[in-house]
Order: C-alpha cells, then structure tokens, then sequence
C-alpha cells in the first residue's frame, strides 16, 4: 500500500450504507468540501440532518452499481458484505474503493490519522492491527500536542516569505532549517520576532 | 487533504520527467507493483537500468498530454514548471495528480512516509514544512524500530487465528487488545506461546 494525500474538494463520493460508520467517514469528507452522496434506504441521525441541510444527496434506496459510475472514491459500508465486494468488483481500474467489511477487497485504506491544522500523521498496518494504527495514534497525539497547529501556520507564513526573498538555495534552507528548532514551536514571542526579521 | 492508502499493485502511472526527483518516487512505486512509464528525453541511470530490465516503460521523448489519458495516478516532475502545470490542468477530474514543482497545482500530495514491514507512518504537512515531515518521520524511526516488522507479522497472524476460531465480539477484542501489549513485541518467546495458545 503507497500512502498519498488526497484533495477532496469537489471529489465525487458515492457511500453505500447509511449507518455509524459511513456516517463517522462522512463526516471527514465533509470537512475536506467532498461531493457526498448516500444511497441507503435507512440512516442514522447525522446523515438525515446533512441531507435535510443540503451538505449532502441521501437517495434512500438499495444501492445500484450504476449509482457509483462516475465516483472518483467508493465507500462500500452497507451491513452486506457480498453486497460490498460485488461493488468493489464492479468499479472501473481508476476508481478509488473501500470495503469497510473487508478492505482486502477494494483498493484503499483509511489509515488512523492525527491532525493538528496542517500538520498530518497516518499510521495503518495493511489490515494487520487496526487497534495497533489507533493505539500509535494516541501514543502520537500526545506527542504532537495542539502547540503543532500554531507552529504549521507560522511555518507556512515563513516559507512563503523565505520563497519570495529569491535568496540563494544554501541561504535559504539554512532560514527553513532554523525555524524547526522547539523553541520556536514552545514561544510566540520568538515566532513573532522571526517573522519581524524576514519582514 | 485526506489521508489514504493506495494499493499501486498494476496502476497505471505515467512519470513526466526522468531526473532524480522522478527516480526516487519510480522507486517506491515499483516496490508496490505499480506499472510504470516515464517519459522524458533524459533519464538517469537508475530509469535507463530499469527500462532495460523491462521493470519499467520508458518513452523517451517529451510528454505530450495523450500520454495521460488512461494514467490513475500522474506525477508531473519535468523541471519546467510551466509544463506540470499544464499536464494537471489537463488531468481528468478522477485522476491522480501530483506536481513536483508546485504541490498546491496537482490534487495529490506524497507525504514523509516510514515503513516497518505492514507498519506505514505517513507524516504531511500541506506544503508548510517538507523539512518538518521529514524531521518527525526521522523523529519516529527512532521510536518505531525494527523491531515492528516482525511484531506485525505476530499481529497478522493472530488476527487471522483469532477471527477464525468465531468467538463472541468482546472475547475476540480482549485477545486482540492483549497482543498490544510491548512485551510481544521485545519477546520472541512470548509471542511464540500465544501463537501456541491460538493453534
């Protein structure tokens, strides 16, 4: 398995199921602005109110295979397992698919992932311990605190404006190298006298 | 950006580009199966062996857009950056694009990724800080060692044991938790025993 990161707005997906774990992968899609459609005849609470909101289409009837053909990723989380697979067998050799039942069938994981605003940490074990990729996940959401999402946004502001200098590559890595010292991450004041001196 | 695992096992990837940027991602990708073409005029040595052991398809030329057509993932890593732009404007709204030269234009990044056998951390910034994906992935080496990939393969094969002796959720999730304990993985012994417990 290749891990990449994916921009999902605008991305068709079509989810086949409407219970606690579609909804739980939903609501991620949403967040990152996907275009999200459910095709279940029942579902839960939360996907009921972001239909009845508009933030997604529930078609509420038994899933047909011709209801993912222009999806860019599948989501096949009905309580079927056959039912699942048949949908992961019939999807076109570039569609993204995943078989909540049984992901040896599709072609996508969904790793256990840690966000602190830019910054992303993805831990999966091909299937092997899905409780070991959560448990590294909260061994490192204990490591990498909520001080990290600051520190992503003034890294990125430094980088731009360390790209916009047209310094040399030698220069300039030093600067981008500079700033990921901790003492940078653990104290404002010196994130906001760096910034002052690329200014 | 939505973090996923991808399995590249016989996708179809087209690598516009044949320097050392190019040869570093073709790596990885033959690793997992993918299957390849570059072109690109030039190519380093690495892609020219590889053509040569038919692990790969290189056409040497420049790209032109066609190349792409039936591509799941294209990775535009020329050294002019007007022309990856280009080959991502022209991508099919279902397909994979990752710009070298300028993340932001292609909708796939490729995070700082650390691999213990089944065991992949994948750590990305959105572009603030490649230098800070790298130093914690370096960060997490040290913390995940060696030591996990055998230890995966332990949680595999109990996985599979365990899901096929049909016990209750909660008896079958006990076992599963137990396994997570560090002693199995600093022990041989003790991993041997428990295997012994299952069989």
């Amino acid at each position: 398995m290749y891990p990449i990161s994916v921009r999902m707005q605008g991305k068709k997906v079509v989810v086949a199921g409407g219970g606690k774990v579609a909804s739980f992968k939903v609501a991620l899609l949403l967040e990152e602005g996907a275009d999200v459609t459910v095709v279940s005849p029942e579902a839960v609470n939360e996907i009921r109110q972001w239909a009845e909101k508009g933030k997604l289409k529930w078609i509420s009837r038994q899933i047909e295979i011709s209801d993912c053909e222009d999806a860019f990723l599948i989501i096949a989380a009905t309580d079927n397992p056959e039912l699942n697979e048949k949908l992961a067998q019939n999807a076109k050799p570039n569609q993204l698919v995943n078989v909540i039942t049984n992901p040896e069938k599709g072609n996508v994981h969904f790793p256990a992932a840690l966000k602190r605003g830019k910054l992303l940490i993805a831990v999966s074990t091909e299937g092997a311990s899905p409780k070991l990729a959560k448990k590294i996940r909260n061994d490192l959401a204990k490591l990498y605190d909520d001080s990290y999402e600051e520190y992503l946004e003034f890294l990125n502001e430094c980088r731009v404006l360390i790209k916009s200098k047209g310094l040399e590559k030698a220069a300039k890595n030093k600067l981008l190298l500079e700033i990921l010292q901790d003492e940078f991450r653990e104290s404002e004041e010196k994130r906001r006298k760096f910034l002052e001196s690329l200014n």
